[in-house]
């Protein structure tokens, strides 16, 4: 019998927003894995290491990041090779994946390299999406809404297309692209309606006007949500 | 000192995808509060039901339903009222939301009578965006990805359009425009990258290629999901 492989969505930051699902999991399996950058700690496991019972073997998964933000992928083959042989002594693994699994998170590249081999389970989690919506106090999108989800590298004529044709936008990581951004959003006559999130739900959270913002302090992992209806909700 | 208002999030269908923290408020507060349709039983408290301490107080939003699905305003003035006397008094309450409280909920109607007068806390909730992509075992969007929301009632052409510009898309509440949509998948080429998700999570869960759905049992509480790279995430 071969483990089972569990893909655990552990919420945006706040240890209080993971499931009771993946509490369970977390704390019953044997193996857990987790990317980490090349030096220092791993959110992943940093927003529930509280929850670690102790003595599980654990994996981490160092992935150089490029400029671009996509690691080498000779990392998740070792990653993978290794995660398998613990499969394969029918010990389950658990990979730690920040906000959810399935959003834009580097989980699938050990979940292409795995799928078809083993037992794998998707543990849904609250995504930075959802989590940033809360944190301003804004609804992502309502009613017959159209919601898109565009990432902050895109070209800024398609960022004005694809801006004016939703209801509801959020751009993530937005990082280095924020100038940029907030100059299109300016011009487009929307920023009003913009709020800007870094780290949603963390200790480190910090929710401005855009005009607030130092362009150089915009981490990667910050979003920008805009709804074109601003406070009209009723 | 008038009560707090919070925005739970109760997640998908499977009672163990709620997270912690709206688990605990669920438990501590006085007052809850849940929408649920003109007759029979609310499915945001049918998803926690196991969670009640007992003893709280419970109200009722009762919703009737037109065909377009968007409930008469004038429930949500009374519930609002009815949700602010408690506050007033001093009591907290919790909404509770299926899946998460400002990914196209009811709860905005409450949220923007309400929010103006008393303190608000969202708690944000696994989404059924996430829920279905988990359920279905194909990531929602991932590196760079345009990834859409669109409610199934779009007229064909921009569905058509929308889908052709972004990477993944999400076709929420399908029910009664599913054939129109099914036709459309096809026509486009795509169908076979198409996931069709029905009350994800839940016991009643169903997961189906689109040409084995029969198109007069779809519900509103209906997805599907496509992504262009079909299989191809390595």
């Amino acid at each position: 019998m071969t483990g089972i492989l569990y893909g655990l969505g552990v919420g945006p930051g706040d240890p209080e927003l993971i499931t009771l699902k993946a509490h369970r999991i977390l704390r019953s399996v044997p193996v857990v894995a987790y990317p980490a950058p090349d030096e220092g700690d791993s959110l992943a496991r940093a927003i529930v290491a509280e929850y670690f019972p102790g003595g599980q073997t654990e994996i981490v998964i160092r992935t150089p990041m490029s400029l671009n933000r996509f690691p080498a992928l000779e990392v998740y083959d070792k990653a993978a090779g290794e995660v398998g042989a613990h499969l394969d002594a029918g010990r389950d693994v658990a990979i730690l994946c920040e906000g959810d699994p399935f959003f834009y998170g580097s989980f699938m590249y050990l979940y292409a390299r795995l799928a078809e081999s083993y037992r794998v389970e998707i543990v849904p989690g609250v995504s930075s999406l959802m989590a940033c919506a809360a944190r301003t106090g804004a609804p992502l999108a309502a009613r017959n809404d159209i919601l898109a989800v565009l990432p902050a590298l895109l070209p800024v004529a398609e960022l004005e297309a694809r801006i004016a044709a939703a209801d509801g936008i959020a751009i993530l990581k937005v990082g280095r692209h924020f100038e940029k951004i907030r100059d299109l959003l300016n011009r487009m006559g929307i920023a009003e309606h913009c709020r800007y999130v870094e780290r949603a739900t963390m200790a480190s959270e910090r929710i401005l006007p855009l005009e607030a913002v130092a362009a150089d302090t915009v981490p990667y992992f910050s979003m920008i949500l805009i709804h074109k209806r601003g406070q009209a909700w009723q």
